[in-house]
């Protein structure tokens, strides 16, 4: 394939040849638009140590578990894939990159093949597209690459055009490398994102001894309700200190719950001592939900509610790898019934911002966007995960315009913790948005001046208000 | 914005430029069509009365819950544009007029868009498109209009073409307009709907003492399961008097019921004395959906059932402005299940004819389809509420005429309480449905001269025949 | 209409110029590939016996229940129909036949249109549209090409390019016809597929019965959980003898169990006795599911899985006539949840293949394709049933694809009844497909050269694979 075939400019635009040309009239107001990234899960220790990666296959392979569940379905094991387990010696990074290689052509067709072709091309300069005859060839090139010193981490924010870039920490994370980033002047450019599931899940491990740790780095009492929530509110304004304009919750319905303060400290005191029933689990997990929107009214952070995942599906993975392993599958969501606790208690409270993700793309014209376009509060983040593809994102915009209007959307988040897809995620979500507005300016459904502005607009100026930036 | 950007005569036609030249021709076919619009919630006091209407704000923008909602997702308060609370002075309706103005961009990509530019050009001879800068000259524009006598609601009608428009009323309305319209000769082009949610809905307020008042108007014992059942055939045909072919009936889920005589005594007990508990009312309403579809066996009426909206989910806003405020959203649907009582006791009934209108889109293809193209009593009505828009429409047909064929469609219905959206409305269904018919023909799917047909019964003749006018 | 309007060889294909001749070049290369039909149910007497069919309506109307439903939708008696019921004399097939032609236009733009056009010129030479006026002129045709060897059923598997066809058995068949075809030499071009539903859902009528006879047919216990599964191993090689390379499941709901052995007994004697509840009925059902992918890790036959019908919802219907009258519907799907102990217990199993089918299409996106894109064992099975369509193969594979992958899909079947029906049905899989490559080949997301491999693949190839062919 020659080289203009692995990456042609006019990708993903629409086939028409009239709406072709509009896409990419466009395309070109905003493709060197800054990338604004307010939800990831990058490592913040690449950035604040900005040191070398250390191959091909430990940057691009392994942690990328849209590659790694595509090769297990087709029968490849984790094991030869470097997939950490407990007691296996990890294999040559260089066989993996073979193995990744020889099954390149599974990705054709999928979002994947678009990143990675991306990453390879224009970030790494690659000529080919990667297939078992030139796996070794390609595999020395990038490592030479990633070694020279425009690859190091913040080089490549730089050269992405990153303005700015949120990790995403747990509730007891020492912050360490954002430190280290505050020394250096690189907050702002990166930031952390509050994420607090692992003191609000009675489910995840060490719970008791999690909220144990939260009350003394805080200096509460976290065994009674009141001080728990104090001790949150204590850790946001904690993370704001290192760029934090956010809070994330991952939850796998969108239950909420509004108790009353004898039920809550029932459930909490429950919670320490491992005595909760599921159904309370996910209540107490919905009461927090509700409690955060609280705290956000409070502090003007804007929440995400990242839901529908049910997670670890294999629990023989998950038992011999852990979690993100591949095996987390959507479910079926019911936002209307979920949120009508926090809602009904918070909905209309001044500055509260809400941005709800699904997993369930059928929630998207029957209940996310006639609830975004109600409640001041809401806004609709954009597609997650599976659906964050071509087909994906038409779906999404050709489901949630008409209802909740462009002004409900909070624009483009990568959300991925692989570095070198960034800029074409922010690419492929450009494309389509042209592509998107090219056919209502083609249905004159909308001027050619508003949708110049709106793919401006959706490009990186949604990402920056909903965010508060 | 040019005038011919305002409104394109191309607008929502497909980009290809084959299928565009086949939609406008299939459009010129139909363009034309009479108005039939045998389901809706305009105010039959403006056809009776046919008195002026007010002021421009006061007609498009404080009943339109489409543009309220909107305007309040993005922060404007219902006080500030006029929606009416207890205790509070009503605001300059020209004040509302420039708040609607200011934000009207957030329309842009919706078909409140559509709606509102086509009213205020084509209807209200506008040559601008609503903005913060024409706001107070296009408010006078238009209130200079609406003071002319061809601006009067029964003028509108002849202007937009109206063959017929059905109104909704209650069981226990009085039907004064309507008494009215058939002593001045508007029967027929005006018509009543059947819609006795509030003597069949246990948990609206005072449904025992509007049982009572039924019973008192019908000459009937409503505390007896078997009179209620006779006041309403006896209501039913006093509709009918008034131009009734319908009735209509909301319900959150489609379940329904087919209890025995003492079980249905004993909930209409529980009922009156208001005592059921949740379950129980969703029962009685089941079993009066089958109790409506045997009278209508009996009397030769349509039944409509629009099902899947939550109600009044913001439950503050509720308390202070009442219903219908926009914090109606839809929720899944279960079809299949919730018809199967009514299906089994009356599905086969020679003449029965029930038209379902869905929220929830996934049933389109999965329920809805499917059991339209098996029950002959089945049709399936138009896009509605939300996914009244071009993308609803496009979802709608792609997904119904696979497996139900035209002939279960039920054509086009508005559904609106907004008068001057009809006429744009339709025309946005008509140029859907022509789009539709042209990618058909394109592909070899059906002749050029079926469309032709299709086109015009899908515009006009199958709502005719669906509603028995 | 012309013959070529009948018949258009660019039906199908996308209407943009360039799209559409891309599709065309693609479909060159794979309309004439042989016909791989792993999963179907046509009737092995027809291949065994090799007679002629008797008539035009007998073999195209009366057999289809596409074709009766929608007829009954609009009011047309099974009666007039042909369909049988106890009691009732048969109709004149040439009755039957102008009924159906006086109908014909019901399926336009439904893929019933699509099949009979196909069959009635491809197949049976027939140079015009079936209507009222020419029905009898075409019953004639249709009837003389019947007589004639060339259209017995071996002669149009050879004309139709079958390489192989499987029918469907029940667990007791005798399979006297696949021995008939084993002795001629025909099994490999035809097989069974071994299907247990009859000794597996204790809710078929005479199921203790059914367990008494498979246990005399495999001289087992079948009172005893474990004399039951070897009962199933002894049947299942069997079938293998008659070609059979899959197994095929019909379930309401996806649930499946892995129960304890105690358990299972427990469940296998009120199974017995008839004393399960539904609910009872659906665990077995669902440990039945688990064992039978127990069994396939032993034998590695392939596990097919089709799910989300209701069954039978015309009680009386059901009760005049039996089933398969067109009255089942889908329902929701809840496949992560239903799948999970059979998943947890088989899914990493080596050579374990399981193809799923869905009605509810909102699964694609959510479920199916995020579970194919991890497990080993599953492949996604083609669109079934009402989404077996133009419209349903675009939504399938727009869906699908970019999250499973293209190596995780299963091809195409038609599972089937209607024989004459078979080439059409590939041919619009096949168009269907191209036009799908061609879109991504046009927006620069796959390369010519492998949207051609695919093609193929996905046309024949892919169907092989799956099924061990």
């Amino acid at each position: 394939m020659s080289r203009e075939e692995l990456l042609h400019p006019d990708r993903l635009f629409p086939a028409e040849p009239g709406l072709r040309a509009t896409a990419r009239e466009l395309y070109e107001g905003v493709c060197d638009l800054p990338i604004v990234s307010p939800h990831g899960h990058t490592d913040p220790a690449w950035f604040a140590q900005d040191m070398p990666f250390a191959d091909a296959a430990s940057l691009l392979v392994i942690p990328d578990h849209y590659l790694l569940r595509m090769l297990r379905s087709v029968g490849v094991d984790y094991d030869v894939l470097g997939v950490p387990r407990a007691g296996r010696a990890a294999p040559d990074p260089r066989d993996v990159w073979r193995v990744f290689a020889r099954h390149y052509h599974l990705f054709d067709g999928t979002p994947s093949s678009l990143w990675v072709d991306h990453a390879m091309q224009v970030v790494l300069g690659c000529e080919e597209r990667l297939c078992a005859g030139n796996a070794d060839a390609l595999y020395d090139h990038i490592n030479d690459r990633l070694a020279s010193p425009e690859f190091r981490p913040r080089a490549l924010l730089k050269r992405f055009g990153v303005e700015t870039i949120a990790t995403t920490e747990g509730a007891l994370d020492p912050l360490v490398h954002h430190r280290k980033l505050l020394a250096d002047g690189w907050i702002g450019t990166v930031r952390t994102t509050y994420r607090p599931d692992d003191v609000t899940d009675p489910e995840v491990p060490e719970f008791a001894a999690n909220l144990d740790r939260l009350g003394e780095i805080t200096d509460t009492d976290t065994a009674q309700w009141d001080g728990m929530i104090e001790a949150h509110r204590r850790r946001r304004a904690e993370f704001r200190r290192f760029g934090a304009t956010a809070t994330d919750h991952g939850a796998a319905s969108a239950l909420t719950a509004d108790l009353s303060p004898a039920e809550k400290q029932e459930l909490l005191d429950g919670a320490r001592a491992g005595t909760l029933t599921p159904a309370q689990c996910e209540l107490f997990r919905g009461q927090m939900l509700t409690e955060m929107a609280g705290l956000s009214v409070e502090d003007g952070m804007v929440m995400q509610i990242h839901a529908g995942s049910r997670r670890n599906t294999d629990r023989a993975m998950f038992a011999a790898r852990g979690p993100n392993m591949g095996a987390d599958i959507p479910v079926r969501m019911d936002w209307v019934g979920g949120l009508d606790a926090l809602l009904n208690r918070h909905g209309d409270a001044t500055g509260l911002r809400v941005i709800l993700f699904t997993l369930d793309e059928t929630a998207y014209t029957r209940e996310l966007a006639p609830m975004a376009g109600y409640w001041p509060c809401l806004m609709l983040g954009p597609p997650w995960w599976f659906h964050d593809s071509s087909n994906g994102i038409r779906r999404y915009l050709d489901g949630v315009v008409e209802t909740a209007g462009f002004a409900n959307l909070a624009g483009f988040n990568d959300d991925t913790r692989a570095l070198l897809s960034i800029p074409a995620r922010h690419d492929v979500w450009r494309r389509e948005v042209c592509g998107f507005l090219a056919r209502l300016i083609a249905e004159h459904r909308i001027a050619r001046a508003t949708a110049r502005q709106l793919a401006q607009d959706l490009s990186a100026d949604m990402a920056r208000k909903a965010y508060r930036l």
